[in-house]
């Protein structure tokens, strides 16, 4: 038994391709979200001016999320499933491919510790 | 000068209320997004049967999501936020009043260091 409730990928590119349509960056997220073996549920994209382009896809597993700032050569990247069909790397593997960055960062968080699942009277603010 | 490019919270709830309206989830991302002082742009909600609601916000700013697991009594909290001008702790203080979680768990990221940004030939996968 999986002992947290989902894997997040906390990414981070860094001199990627830059990405100015919303149509790609739509179909990169959709593509996304098929990677990782997730059912899509919606999808909020925008484009702001002069630049940078800023997404999320909302999944029936949670979320995968891609905001740019072109000027900075930055784009942040969020790969939040759950379940154990779910393959978070997978996305990860097809978003270094399609944006090609030359730095990146990677932090994996294990939300939902089941460990915490039971501990009713443990004090907030921990 | 900041040193990143945005403030990321991922913040689990454990034992807080149980959202099970589309109303109240759309309500709360809304107050949620005003009280990081950012501005909204899309919101996307999903209700599943028997149990569980999923919520984004699109933000100029990034993203604040919200998905539920009554069953597991979590609830998977994102808070990201960029400028200067964002309040993310001031969305925390605020769902923490509206869910009133038994327990919290709260990480820190900051996204997106102004340190690589300069740094073209550093290798991928680092």
């Amino acid at each position: 038994m999986t002992k947290q409730v989902g894997t997040h990928l906390v990414v981070d590119f860094w001199y990627g391709k830059i990405i100015d349509s919303e149509k790609t960056i739509k179909e990169i997220l959709i593509e996304a979200a098929e990677k990782a073996n997730n059912k899509l549920l919606d999808l909020g994209i925008h484009k702001f001016e002069p630049q940078g382009i800023t997404g999320f896809a909302l999944l029936a597993e949670s979320h995968i999320s891609i905001h740019t700032w072109p000027d900075k050569y930055y784009i942040a990247i969020d790969i939040f499933t759950c379940g154990n069909h779910s393959t978070p790397q997978e996305t990860l593997k097809f978003l270094k491919k399609r944006l090609n960055p030359k730095k990146i960062q990677v932090q994996e968080i294990k939300r939902g510790h089941l460990e915490n699942y039971g501990k009713k009277n443990h004090n907030a603010n921990q």
